[in-house]
């Protein structure tokens, strides 16, 4: 669970729910990811069987990541719960300032 | 995100789903959770108003926590999610053996 929930591992599965993504295309979008991060991410998604990378034997080579079966329901289910912490994001600090003001 | 989606966060929120818990029983249920890591994971979620903490003024002291609404709600979701994973394990499992058996 903690791979499909981790900050990466959301937003790509949220990125590719739309479609598949080239790897610069993914960087890109999702943003203040590293290099490094972004491809440790992906192999982790590939190797759990959700994501699925398609390089194609061209010049210059061509990478695509795209969601499997199963990544499609993870990514679904993923999204809804980021969509609902965001919708609810404004309550959730009402709440801890509320309880940082009755702490002693 | 991550204080719902925590190994910790997730296991209260859903055995809160069933009904308001004591500490003692929420550690026997959950198994294998420190009294530190149970008390601070419950203060978190009860400071981004996701849990309510009930204490009576008893003898001896009883505290009960419960979901709030908001929290019911971010614990249906998770909830779905940690059965999709848990449905979904055999599979995962299948795949990294493919992908460890195709790797140099």
């Amino acid at each position: 669970m903690e791979h499909i929930t981790s900050r990466w591992g959301t937003l790509v599965l949220i990125a590719l729910l739309d479609r598949p993504h080239r790897f610069g295309e993914l960087r890109r979008e999702i943003g203040r990811v590293s290099e490094k991060m972004l491809a440790q991410t992906l192999r982790t998604l590939e190797r759990d069987g959700l994501v699925h990378r398609d390089a194609r034997p061209v010049i210059p080579p061509r990478v695509d990541y795209s969601l499997t079966g199963l990544g499609r329901e993870a990514a679904e289910r993923v999204r809804d719960l980021a969509h609902w912490t965001e919708r609810r994001l404004a309550a959730v600090e009402r709440a801890r300032e509320a309880y940082d003001a009755a702490s002693p």
